[in-house]
């Protein structure tokens, strides 16, 4: 709607696991700038842990909802860079995708329901020397740019079908019991599980219920707070994160670090007063 | 006095401890950009120490005097959200401030002269769904968006008269010798003090001059330096830094890790000669 | 050429040994601002390993080539600040580098064809307070948004004949063998060399050949691929990277933790059916 009144703005955002210290981003946003100077360009992150996909998927999905409408994703975590793998752009109802075919895009873009596919390879929307290692700069950066002073993603490839979708497990309800499994770890050593408010809700579970939570071979007995506050300083809590997602925290401590918890680390959870 | 050429260019700050590679800062930004495609946004950091009120301060105070006048910072650094603590707008001689009160703005905002302080709570320029874990994207960032698109502050809620102020030691003069304590270390190990440019003065020390500087238990004696390079390399030397406290420094090295020096160590300075 | 499109939008991309927890960065982008808000600013990096001249050339020469013309790029790392080392702006046939003259900003200029190279020393252009640790803040960044108004470079001071250049070792051709050394390191621990694709050419090294390559002790054989999905995951490759160097790694991995790499080691490589 904003964007609307002024027609000439357009976002595009970034991610990577590139990491800051290399001229890597900067090459990106150089191409981009040179196509399209009117570009608003915003950096989602650059320190996705190298090549993991699911992390760069889950960061993605995470923010994208916040863009307006309109706004160019271009995300790299991209470790087939210049073997067989795709580069595509997604259509949603509500954004453009730009970046491998590795499903590190499709978490984000299924949520605003995915209307075509397309894969890049017309050269024309591409630098003239295409490296084979740096995909990023040399055909995401410039398509991104192309789109954004209003290319349509047909002009780019042919529309295809068949595209991969990350491997995501969800949490599983049996027995009383949710059993998921940790989805990230973020700045603050927050452990991010992928049960959801929605799961949690189906269990019966809500604020201030007491819960017992199965995470790495101990059992924590943790209410489920709103706040982090509602703890005292360096004490645990579980509590529904700003994804949306249940999290087991230390108010103003590191839960990862207390824990000794990783990506993928399995976690069950059910009401303390079932047990 | 540039920014008046150009009316719907509007700059807003941003400084947190979220670190980089969540999906954290990105969303504060998408949230900004949704209400206001035209903001400037500017990092200043989002290193701080997690949890670090009295960093977040100290950056912020250094930084937001170069900004030109009508900017509109953000911070946050907010062990109290979803608490009672309230979210703020602080409107001073030149700028605005959003964030917790919690001190965090104080030092910067007082250096301005504070005309009045708001407390933030309509909702109506807040996200539809409040969080209580992330008022940064879903309080701070939509008021200082909302700002910048000509609001006045006290639309945002009620004045409110009282208010936290970070608790910051004071240097303070005594028998010839001045107490401080290292306010903060910086990327290069610089050791910052609260001891002032102004403090020296008052007590006659001036370039050149030889100091003892007490600090963790050693004695150092150097010469008040007013570059780097007038020493050797890796040589240590005082110096009054870029925020016009005294430094202890190691030309191309770092003087905290030689000094196993860290924020809060008591320093005492006194003139070489005089003692 | 998109530039010209419109002529108020300038880009400044910034390179400096900072690092990003201290107001410093931000402090430059403020003075930019303030001089001229229409400035579009890019980071080039900030993380350039401390007072390492050498790895801040060698970045600024991989990004700049990658910027539109008449980018003004602005590079801080600056261990000679407030001695007799001069702050000067580089004029090239595509650019204006604003920095130290100490060799940092020479080998990005080099590759655009230096026009002319000024002193700066016209105090009209600086802060109106320049201390002498932090001249990134009080000479660079305000003489880069000046000449980003429309200001010719040699407003800013005299012009001067002599000025340092980087030291770089050159790779060496020798009785079948070249002979170089390791340039960077990147964040994915890449180890890039400063044997260029023309030296490999010149040998008649090519895609797909097996090489010897002497690094740190051992000698590896490795084919030269394009790409580093050529070998499976975690397995050592020889690859020309997308600075057009040849670089060894890992496929999905860290070259530099497998074989202890660090900037300045020696590396030899030859082809291997020629040993």
């Amino acid at each position: 709607m904003k964007i609307a009144d002024d027609p000439i703005v357009s976002i595009i955002t970034l991610l990577s696991d590139f990491g800051c210290k290399d001229p890597y981003v900067a090459e990106m946003k150089a191409v981009i700038l040179s196509i399209n100077p009117q570009t608003r360009i915003v950096d989602i992150t650059h320190e996705i842990e190298k090549f993991n996909i699911r992390m760069g998927a889950f960061v993605l999905a995470s923010a994208t909802p916040y863009f307006p409408p309109r706004t160019i994703h271009v995300a790299v975590v991209d470790p087939g860079v210049g073997t067989k793998r795709r580069p595509i752009i997604v259509e949603t109802r509500r954004s453009h995708y730009v970046g491998p075919d590795n499903g590190l895009l499709m978490l984000a873009a299924q949520k605003e329901d995915i209307s075509h596919v397309y894969h890049v390879n017309n050269p024309h929307f591409m630098l003239p020397r295409v490296s084979r290692t740096f995909h990023g700069r040399d055909v995401f950066a410039p398509a991104a740019a192309h789109l954004a002073r209003g290319r349509r993603p047909s002009q780019f490839g042919p529309e295809i079908k068949e595209y991969t979708f990350p491997k995501f497990a969800k949490a599983n309800l049996r027995n009383g019991e949710l059993s998921g499994e940790v989805l990230h770890i973020d700045d603050f050593g927050n452990i991010v599980s992928n049960i959801s408010a929605d799961n949690l809700e189906k269990m019966g579970i809500r604020e201030d219920c007491p819960l017992h939570i199965q995470l790495g071979g101990k059992t924590l007995t943790l209410k489920l707070c709103s706040a982090y506050g509602q703890v005292p300083a360096k004490t645990p809590l579980a509590i529904v994160g700003s994804s949306d997602f249940l999290e087991v925290s230390i108010n103003q401590g590191s839960a990862a670090r207390m824990f000794k918890a990783k990506i993928g680390d399995p976690l069950r959870v059910s009401l303390a007063s079932s047990s």
